[in-house]
């Protein structure tokens, strides 16, 4: 994935002269999803843009000090194939660019682990694949070009990170089995507990989905 | 060098409430110089942003086809550190951006290099280092990001690119020479056509300060 992140007054999206969602003070983002994107970058990515620090700290001066969520602003995110280019000589290609029957639940998912990540309302959209104008204030000039790592695709990469979650889900199992144990008298509340919230569920069963379509590919 | 393009139907720069620049429609585009760029990457990137076709021929349709030049559309040129950047977890680092001693006489050159490929009233600017609102409205949305290939760093790639350079000017010398023998009776028109036009001359010299100054650093 590849984001242009513009630090914004405000912006909006316009379809056929309305404007269809806005923000105030906050993020205009870009984003970009090349056909090897898979749940790994969505969640890096998604995690940067709701805590990349690029405002000052008011308070203490502070450069470089306070994220979008630590501020309560905005997040305006819109999916731009165009990112996942290469130029042939003047021309612009985009046959990296994931296949839009994929790329839109993807966007959407996307936008979705963000709102799990910060706050629903404050997370919003455009059109996906439509013919948009986007008015962008941007604040500084502050823009942040911002690529997924291709250590996420390295397969042994992604090793260590699976056998990394295995081990802590297993070290969680031993704590609670262990806190069971103590607590046999407890049980319907630990069996409760076992459950992520439902947003968060819904997040990772739509990201399994996202992995499978693109293997399909 | 790292710029970001963005097609536009409008963009303004901003300065205490003040619009100091705008353009309608062209390329809004944010560009940032790293302590590595000298005269190559700024040549290859004026190039770039002059001629990528980003419009659509109008009359058969052809997508991908019309450059800002072929339109007689704008540009818009605003200098944006920020682009030279590293992610310190989840704080920008910009240790890569050139120091704005070097940068904005960098800045400046680049600028008049699009004017000397273009015309000097279809590029303009912004104010180097100051806090400005950049106003887009991106169209489309259409966003590229382009940065100049790492080969123009490769010293083989310069020393091959200097040899043909170096034996161009001396096809240019022997041609030159031989229609000079020819026509021995024109002599002081022969003399005048070796100058290169004044406006190319000074940017060719500026380009030169720029690199000399770098070498100091």
């Amino acid at each position: 994935m590849k984001a242009i992140i513009q630090r914004v007054m405000q912006a909006s999206v316009t379809v056929d002269g309305e404007v269809i969602n806005s923000i105030g003070k906050g993020l205009c983002v870009l984003v970009g999803i090349t056909r090897k994107d898979k749940a790994g970058e969505m969640d890096y990515l998604a995690k940067k843009i709701v805590n990349i620090r690029l405002w000052d700290d008011e308070v203490n001066g502070k450069k470089w000090d306070k994220s979008v969520k630590d501020l309560g602003y905005e997040i305006l995110c819109i999916s731009q194939f165009t990112l996942a280019l290469e130029m042939k000589g003047n021309k612009p290609d985009f046959h990296d660019a994931m296949n839009p029957e994929y790329s839109e639940p993807f966007y959407n998912d996307f936008l979705d682990l963000m709102r799990s990540m910060y706050k629903p309302e404050k997370v919003k959209g455009g059109v996906f694949g439509g013919y948009m104008q986007i008015h962008i204030q941007n604040d500084g000039p502050i823009t942040i070009p911002l690529d997924t790592p291709s250590s996420l695709q390295d397969p042994n990469f992604l090793l260590k990170q699976e056998r990394k979650q295995e081990a802590a889900r297993k070290r969680d199992q031993r704590s609670k089995n262990n806190s069971e144990s103590k607590n046999s008298d407890k049980k319907s509340s630990t069996v409760t507990s076992q459950e992520p919230p439902s947003e968060i569920q819904e997040t990772s069963d739509s990201l399994k989905n996202v992995s499978l379509s693109q293997e399909e590919t």
